[in-house]
């Protein structure tokens, strides 16, 4: 299975769909089996106590299991988010980056399904993990 | 079964611990067995097409079962998120309020179950569904 | 929006197709926004200490949605389970069958979405709570 | 981290407390960070047309990921399923056990987290994908 696009092009991608979240987001590594996105965390992500809010943990979940379909299928679909489910599963550390690491299990001529797990960098222990699905329109 | 905070404590809470989302949300009407909260929606939440982001109604969907449950609970109470299964079924009208039916389906002793339909305001259709978990700290 | 079958069709439906499966559900109540289905407690559904096992109150729930579906859609579609989020909020009353309230949320060409919420029979309070979504196949 | 229960263990505590499912299942293999589970499949397993029916899977990604929490805490804590959250992504292959592939994310004081891959023997993509979560009693 090859790439539709490279790392460079998903981030472009980004940069021309989503130019508010784009400086958020870049994309660290990327096969035909995985991407990992890094997340920079700013204040505007922030609770009190310094830990990341729940919807930008979903943000960065949907973001890199979406440019991991991308990445297959190329910029032409427009993929729609149908289903999240996430579990938090411990606070991430406070002032660190976040990186999202994501698989893509199926992708259908109808369905993409991927999932992740979220990590504060240089921490072992995931702070999350999300499963997404997304609908591609038929005409593609 | 009576309520602990009314609709004013609530945002008061709101207010003082989420500082940098208050302004989005206002709490509608509330009973014990139900809450509906109103998100003012703003550019900050748009998506290219003037439909609201996903994450942006992951936070409306955490904040009003978030709410339901303190309402019941009390402020004292750290209920932290640990699962949140959304279904994103239909595009949100633009330029139109999001409205939250959130009702609260179990509170346990170490447990809170909620779920939530978000409707563009005027709109008979929901536009998506989600299902929260809560974990209460054994303190309380 | 009218029924495309009644509640006997259902059955029916379930008897040609799910015959392993029959004796253990019957549609209580339809209507074109919401399916009650009983479940028959059977030995074969329960856990030590009398209580029904996950699995069954997962088949309960799927059905129920999905039935909710063919009675909007008709028999011909050959809709497929592609999600389901369930929660398990209370332990079932003993001796007790289950009745599962089913609503359709989303109907579209591609997806449909319902939610159901369980009861041990005779009992206010959820035992369960669950979201399903089906692919419907193109060729309808 | 150690293992509290090894395979037969496991096998054995099945035994004894699921007798009604214990000859569906069997560990395969055992290690601190995964569990990788067998499901024969009988006739009662299956759907017309030869597939694996939804609630089956279910039930194999439960004791799955339950088995792998009882490996880490041991057999006198009674955790409880709350959530789960599965994905069905391809039809399973007629005539083939399922292999799972179960790891543990969280293992917390209240809440066990894990996450399974299910597939049909042999294949490479998996059939379905499954996070739960399961309540740890306080007086463990």
């Amino acid at each position: 299975m090859s790439l539709a696009m490279n790392a460079e092009e998903l981030e472009s991608f980004l940069a021309r769909e989503f130019p508010q979240v784009v400086d958020d987001f870049r994309v660290e590594s990327l096969s035909a089996a995985a991407l990992t996105m890094r997340m920079a965390i700013r204040e505007a992500h922030l609770r009190p106590g310094g830990t990341v809010s729940g919807p930008s943990m979903f943000a960065l979940a949907d973001v890199a299991i979406y440019l991991a379909v991308l990445s297959r299928i190329g910029p032409v679909a427009l993929a729609v988010t149908t289903n999240c489910s996430i579990d938090f599963m411990r606070k991430p550390a406070a002032g660190c980056d976040l990186l999202a690491e994501a698989r893509l299990l199926k992708l259908g001529r109808q369905l993409a399904v991927g999932d992740v797990l979220i990590f504060s960098e240089g921490q072992p222990e995931p702070v999350a993990r999300a499963g997404m699905t997304y609908a591609i329109p038929p005409a593609r």
